[in-house]
């Protein structure tokens, strides 16, 4: 998709949409199933140029991202908000991919396990060494989706606000408010004995 | 919609609704053109019953939803990691809401207006009053669509990871990390002379 409004936010090299998808900890899958559109939030993680999604088989969605329908999966980081100093020039400071494409059912076991695996890591690296892996029946009942980035486009807007000539002398505060993810302090559940790794604290996502 | 997975994490009230819609910044709407889902973030206010989100006419998506295509609009919000004892128990908390309907275009002067300024103020509280409202020419090139509020459904999850019995004995810190959004140092434009308002230091979303 060529994004028609704003092209000189576009982008479509791999380097830019790759950072915004590490970046990323939900995406938002859209399908539509009987003639209504559904926009859900998902965990996924990237591979190379294969983005995974995973989910029970049994349900609706999952069921037709295997089954090969189009679907779209967007991902947005917030970065701003951009006070102008006239309401239509208000604006968000955002880095966003959108990937179209047919998701594949994952049926080879060892693509399964990897995804899987690359999933939890994404979420929070390094997690996957620390757990158990899935059993079988656990394997069983998850549906793992692959998706293609050869159809992936990135969108940001960084930067202040584009006021009109004649407003700067609004005498009005404009700029910017930066936005980011939050990472509080770690509560560890009821039966937890073991020493927390300083690898929570420290956590964030992306470069910063 | 009903969710048929995770029943137990499923809300059909309008306090629940509205306040995660209120607290969202962002939210991603999904519709289908030509065979492709479409999904991408967009600004929105909640007035009572309606969801008015807006655009330029001369947009794909815009002028799709003013049409009364069936849309699917999705707010999220991210309240943490939840870090289990095996990687098929690890999961998200979070609070979401879809809404399902079929976009109507805002006509009326007075509604547009008001729409247009409750966009402003659901990012920015207040922020209506102190700056340029819209001229006719950006009146004339923004789009206001309505998005009916009946066909909403909420979902969450909280607390902490959920694992199998035998897992309890593996020695990896469990627990939730929780997540939310950052706030950061306001960045004036190189040409704002007007002093820094105190809402932008304590500029926070929900009731934390």
């Amino acid at each position: 998709m060529r994004l028609s409004r704003h092209p000189e936010r576009a982008a479509y090299d791999r380097a830019t949409i790759d950072a915004i998808l590490d970046e990323g900890l939900v995406g938002h899958v859209g399908l539509e199933s009987a003639g209504q559109p559904y926009v859900l939030p998902m965990l996924y993680a990237r591979d190379g140029d294969q983005l995974y999604l995973h989910g029970s088989p049994v349900s609706r969605l999952l069921g037709a991202l295997s089954e090969g329908v189009r679907i779209c999966f967007t991902v947005t980081l917030l970065d701003g908000l951009v006070l102008a100093r006239s309401a239509f020039r208000h604006s968000l400071n955002y880095r966003s991919v959108v990937v179209l494409g047919a998701g594949r059912a994952v049926r080879d076991r060892h693509e399964k396990l990897d995804a899987l695996r690359a999933i939890v890591d994404h979420a929070f690296p390094g997690r996957s060494d620390l757990v158990r892996g899935p059993s079988e029946p656990e394997l069983k009942v998850t549906e793992v989706v692959a998706l293609d980035l050869e159809h992936a486009s990135a969108k940001a807007r960084t930067g202040p606000p584009a006021d009109k000539p004649g407003d700067y002398a609004i005498a009005v505060w404009a700029g910017e408010l930066p936005l980011g993810l939050l990472v509080c302090a770690p509560i560890p559940d009821s039966r937890c004995s073991a020493p927390e790794p300083p690898e929570l604290r420290s956590y964030r996502r992306g470069a910063a």
